[in-house]
């Protein structure tokens, strides 16, 4: 492990608490832990501001692993960095210790199911997709899908087995990471806590009247401030709203609300199922994750109706649909009903990278010391340990040109629109 | 108001908190409260004896005052008495002071809707024995529902008004009771609080080896007594529990379980409804109450399955039949998912009354100081006026006789049992 490069300083100011270190991430989901903890790793401090860490759509997420599952048309450009990060996984796991159990990641199945004739159709093209790109998906007979799982509806019209989509708790995930954050601040000797829980209201610039110089830190709502030599804001939806951003800088965020269910599974029903299910019924997708310790995540609805509370037609449909594969569900005790936004992108690919000076800059000549991940959607929790290895590999100056595409500023004004970047890379 | 017959004095033992009142209510749901009110209200002192008052069958109930649309075959016998109640309403809410609001308390009409032709017959049906018992219920053509409640579906089959069945907010309710009874308890100088959070284990009696002896008082689980004059064990299913009951005494209670749902309208669909809707769908019955301040409780399932928890069939249940009748339930905001089991009797009425000192006992020889409220099942709230109204009558010695086939023991050895005693009432 690297040496810090910044010495940890720690001040009392009137207005709150400064501190100094080497990189600061705006906000505590998923994708900015993961983050974080990649960083602390490899020797450098690191603190996480959030008021509530991993509160957001990483409390809401039902963790599938799903590379190859969640494939969708027009969207291979996303396969690549999807299984990219399936293939991280297993180390990014192993750097939180021995025990896998505590993040709740499990090398379970996915068995996509299809419940009428329409279904299936769309379910085998997509496998057509799937083979094309060299995945592994499995058809397999009504009869086989029911041995592998017997409380599978017999009316369901189609099954695939993918071995290699596999699952993760994202609130034990999240909750380990800022445990092994917690504990390296401590040993460490960084002399402050790897968490701040206090709004981020901005980032602070080299020149303060001008929002492509270098990013030095990073204001506090409290008044207080981080200094830090590389700033990522990792903060969902909130991130275009922070202050000293780069002008020309456009995120295109939107809010795709969903409600996920969880419930739990009688004793004399376990184990329900061993695979995650992903159903398509009637044209509509709907999943359930089994978890070890008897729960079953059901999700999840995509809403942009713009409300944050939970849906009573999305929890109908949710329940519905998942009762054509699996009739049991009706048996199942609901303990949890969550809704949350995920931070949608125009192409469904996050923003992720850094920020050209200004708009139409030549390549290279990037804001220094900003780094923006956000816009992970539907894929935040299977994407962390990727975007954990490049923004790392941005830090330390030797990033994988394939994730350029994937640029935070490719929506922005002057720059080539990112869309057509990544049409480009589909139609290839 | 009458002068406290006991004085009221508070010591502390080693054990636990020792009290003299007029009065002990062991339970403090709907009932216990509603009765330990009318007592305070006579000018005696009293205890609420209840670890976690109103977080039973209280907590969840949607609070129909529904005396005419709960008419069930075969339970004309009931219905006296909740008619009865319903007349009794008015007046129980105004000893409560003078803000109705305060206990949600409103003159909102019930309207009966059928789904399909066999809910339409059935509500008919119905309407036929309510007539005949000189209840009022109006047909309404669909438009004619429409125009009272045009959020309506427009496919419903059938459906009825009834004027006189309105809505009380039993979770206000509690609340209300509870605050007034502190209050007493303050103003009246009783030296103790009128609420006891503890466990009741069982009664105290004149001849400690003898359970047919007078009552005398509540033993605590915190080894503390309450010594009264009256006991009423008012405490749901746990009344078959207490220690210290009659040896002939059976008190047939069993847990009827239901799943009940909480829902916030959003601003542009208010008002959803202003009656409460009563429906039949498929056979299956389901409400929905809207509530003054913008939410809508639908309700309610009855299991008899054994699990205190949230049934996912339930749940899904409720909104698929809720949405039959007013489709607009799938845009409502899901806020709340209850379960609670309410206190069933073989006959669907309550064990109220005093109780026979030995199993055949000549009338009158009832063991003293002990009166019983339990298994009001469906119907506590409804219910509680006439409870409490009855209790202080049976306190003070001039009870109405026609609530005598309500007596608790009616299932108990070598009495006749109460089913065929009501089944008389029944078919006279």
């Amino acid at each position: 492990m690297k040496r810090p490069r910044h010495k940890t300083v720690s001040t009392m100011s009137e207005r709150g608490v400064n501190r100094t270190v080497d990189v600061a991430v705006i906000g505590g989901g998923i994708i900015g832990l993961g983050i974080a903890w990649a960083v602390a790793h490899s020797g450098r401090t690191v603190v996480v501001i959030d008021p509530e860490p991993a509160s957001g759509a990483t409390y809401a997420a039902a963790g599938m692993l799903a590379a190859v599952s969640e494939l969708h048309y027009q969207e291979e450009a996303l396969l690549e960095l999807m299984l990219a990060s399936s293939g991280l996984y297993p180390a990014f796991i192993d750097s939180l210790g021995p025990d896998h159990y505590l993040t709740g990641y499990q090398r379970t199945h996915t068995m996509s199911v299809g419940a009428d004739s329409a279904d299936r159709h769309a379910l085998a093209d997509l496998r057509g997709v799937q083979l094309a790109s060299g995945l592994i998906v499995d058809p397999l007979t009504i009869r086989e899908a029911r041995v592998y799982e017997p409380l599978l509806s017999p009316h369901v019209s189609g099954a695939f087995m993918v071995e290699q989509d596999h699952q993760v708790d994202p609130r034990r995930l999240s909750a380990r990471i800022q445990l092994m954050l917690a504990a390296l601040a401590e040993n460490g000797g960084w002399g402050h806590d790897a968490l701040i829980r206090v709004k981020a209201t901005g980032l602070v610039h080299d020149d303060c009247a001008d929002a492509s110089s270098r990013v030095t830190g990073v204001a506090l709502a409290d008044g207080g401030t981080v200094s830090a030599a590389e700033v990522v804001v990792a903060t969902g939806l909130a991130a275009a709203g922070l202050s000293g951003l780069p002008e020309h800088l456009t995120l295109p965020l939107r809010p795709v609300y969903g409600d996920i269910l969880r419930l739990r599974v009688p004793e004399h029903l376990r184990p329900l199922l061993t695979c995650t299910i992903r159903g398509l019924v009637h044209g509509v997708p709907v999943y359930l994750v089994p978890r070890s310790d008897g729960t079953v995540v059901i999700g999840a609805t995509q809403r942009e109706d713009g409300s944050t509370a939970v849906s009573a037609g999305g929890v109908y449909q949710l329940l519905r649909d998942a009762q054509v594969l699996v009739p049991a569900v009706s048996e199942l005790e609901l303990i949890e009903v969550t809704a949350r936004a995920r931070p949608g992108t125009p192409d469904n690919a996050p923003l992720l990278g850094r920020v050209s000076r200004i708009g139409g800059a030549p390549e290279g000549d990037d804001v220094p010391g900003l780094i923006v991940a956000t816009g992970f959607f539907r894929h935040g929790v299977l994407l962390t340990p990727v975007a954990a290895h490049y923004c790392l590999q941005l830090i330390e100056g030797s990033a994988d040109q394939r994730w350029e595409r994937f640029r935070p500023d490719r929506f922005s004004a002057t720059r080539p629109s990112a869309s057509v970047s990544l049409q480009g890379v589909v139609s290839s």
